[in-house]
């Protein structure tokens, strides 16, 4: 018998009309003779006001340990109050179901509380429950460590849930939320964007990480890795609507027939430049600067070096995430002698856009179109970074939407 | 070392202001040199917004099994928030804390959801987390089953949880609530109530199964059982105020000096009468109707018996739960054949008024007293029942503060 995990994000679980509504889902694809499991998000808004006691409650006093694990007991409280309602909505329909809670299915986890990785889903539990004929009713976001403690994954986490879930059970997995699949870039920025029917694991993760916030960036990982069949979709369809042909399937790249140079365009505004100007040009000034922002835990995104004209001097341009920034500052502040630039500048109006698709590979002169099209709409780049499949690149912000729609056109995406 | 368990309401952790204010009251006690743990009950009002969720749910479909356990899952919830917050808050004041659910410390008990009994504490967790200088905050209010569902104790059950971890531990349990101690009666009925410095567990089991809220019956019991040192004092003392002199000492009778004939005077207004009238006078009718409603787990409290004037036939008088009058009714309706009576009728505008006192035993003449009271006032008995320490009259309901105030008098409590 077919396994399928459903995942529901808090929007779609925001009251219990919601819920008998995703009550109505799970019913169709029970009665379609699959073994189901759900995963639930915190209904939308609690996990913020959880997250305001968390912040009225304050940091540990100095000398005591720092440990995000009251937040994690506090914050976990969501998604268990979801998972239970869930249960009895859906007994209340007819169906038998349980909720099961991270430490109860177990979720085993890392002991990084606030960002926990799943590190193990024993599957006895939940393949017993499935094979007796009971909807698992699982809270996301949510695991415990080896040592009995609760943990949470992180913003957007369910969906590692429900994804490392399906792994564990051998099942697919269906991520239900506010749009009806991945589109080739933002509708709200370009309304000519096209919902695309496949997508590879390895372009979902650079649309995911560059910005595209349809799916949390850790859960295609998994999905990629342990090779779970995923699919984007809408929780507003309702029961029997949700055919082969909506929503978007995430998959191998074997399995997507038609290949697209470009699948889609992504932007992110997430990010600020710093720019060290006047550093002198002798080896070790690179991992004199990156090695203190990596030991403080800073990520650095995009990089570029450049000469200056007149002589000796170099300046150094790095992005990293704009609440980073001012502590990014700081520790190059803080090792200016040893480092030795003249001045630090920080940019804040600027926005990353991408161009992903796997045909890159395979394809010459995508980067070359990309800055052609740009040009010709009189867009400045200031820093580019490249994978495998895909092209990034820094401007000024002011020309996010331009870039985007001009980029679109460019790849032929308004007219798939 | 000494232990104390100190335990607060719902009022008392309403909001972070509240919680803050807890925290300075067991702080107060880590610096006097105890080992402190503390047992929280959900920020009030949000164990009412659970439970309205759960209502909105509805019932397991028929064929499924209907348990609660579902219910326990989302209530539960509420006390974990609270135990998490004030885990963060004391760290915040610079003392060492962490959170115990039901779960994890844990509190074992029986499979009854929604009112699940405590049936085992392993002591091993708690005693390390106290002998590390932790103040252990701990959930109340629920436990878990041996095979590892969530339960929870019924409407005030986080008394109970307090009591039974001070009784694992070795410690002495502090109530704090919104009152700042057991009174003579109700002030809100009678001005000149007295807070008592001393009462017996006796007496307070009668006290609390009689109508006063102060404390849950199940934790007098088991505090009783356990002879546990129990104090009831106010959670809007100060810290140092919370002296010898405040609050309620519930101990042995041995301990209290000054003997009373009476202690308090207690009343109830949500019990319901049920008279059945002209049942024939032959044995085995009282265990038809009370086996009857055992069966259906009506609980019946007061019992009456009387010949009628005119013949063979007798009337019989006993009172329920307000809630369960209806069935009540229904079940006895149903054996009226095999029972044999004429009529039945439910009378809810009644009240039980109880005056309470370990002096009883060693006194005659209090019931008599109670009822010249009583009869001085124009209150008409309508059924009585006593046991060693207590005497109840069911009277009408809008005589209810009239007896109050008249049996606070008769007995001298106004002058304590």
């Amino acid at each position: 018998m077919s396994r399928l995990v459903m995942k529901f994000g808090g929007t779609s679980v925001a009251d219990l009309e919601r819920i008998r509504r995703v009550g109505r889902l799970v019913a169709a694809e029970v009665r379609s003779g699959k073994q189901v499991a759900v995963v639930v998000s915190a209904m939308s808004g609690k996990t913020n006001e959880l997250v305001a006691w968390t912040d009225q409650a304050g940091r540990a006093a100095p000398g005591l340990p720092d440990s995000d694990d009251e937040y994690d007991a506090v914050v976990a409280s969501g998604e268990q109050v979801t998972a239970g309602l869930l249960a009895m909505v859906l007994r209340n329909m007819g169906l038998n179901a349980r909720s099961w809670l991270g430490w109860q299915l177990p979720i085993i986890t890392s002991e990084a509380h606030g960002s926990a990785r799943i590190e193990d889903i024993p599957p006895a539990n939940l393949s017993a429950s499935m094979d007796r004929g009971e909807v698992a009713v699982i809270a996301g976001f949510q695991g415990r460590t080896l040592d009995g403690r609760i943990t949470t994954l992180g913003r957007g986490g369910s969906d590692t849930s429900a994804v490392a879930v399906a792994a564990a059970v051998g099942a697919s997995c269906d991520i239900y939320t506010d749009v009806d699949g991945v589109y080739t870039t933002d509708p709200r920025i370009e309304s000519k964007a096209k919902r695309l029917a496949k997508i590879s694991y390895e372009e979902m993760l650079e649309m995911a990480s560059l910005g595209a916030k349809v799916l949390q960036t850790r859960s295609v990982e998994l999905a990629m890795a342990q090779r779970v069949p995923l699919r984007v979709l809408s929780s507003f369809t309702e029961p029997g609507e949700a055919g082969e042909d909506t929503g978007t399937v995430v998959c191998d790249e074997e399995e997507i027939m038609e290949k697209r140079i470009v699948s889609g365009v992504a932007y992110s505004r997430d990010e600020a430049k710093v720019s060290l100007l006047g550093l002198p040009d002798h080896p070790g000034v690179s991992s004199a600067i990156f090695g203190r922002l990596a030991d403080a835990n800073v990520n650095v995104d995009m990089i570029v070096q450049s000469r200056s004209r007149d002589g000796g001097l170099a300046n150094m341009e790095f992005t990293v995430g704009k609440r980073d920034a001012a502590r990014a500052v700081e520790i190059v502040n803080a090792a200016k002698a040893e480092i030795g630039f003249e001045e630090v500048a920080v940019n804040e109006d600027v926005a990353k856009v991408s161009v992903i698709g796997v045909g890159m590979r395979s394809h010459a002169g995508v980067a070359q179109s990309m800055f052609k099209a740009l040009a010709d709409k009189g867009v400045n780049i200031q820093v580019i970074s490249t994978s495998e499949i895909k092209i990034s690149v820094l401007i000024d912000s002011a020309y996010t939407e331009l870039a985007v729609r001009a980029l679109h056109a460019a790849y032929g995406l308004d007219q798939l």
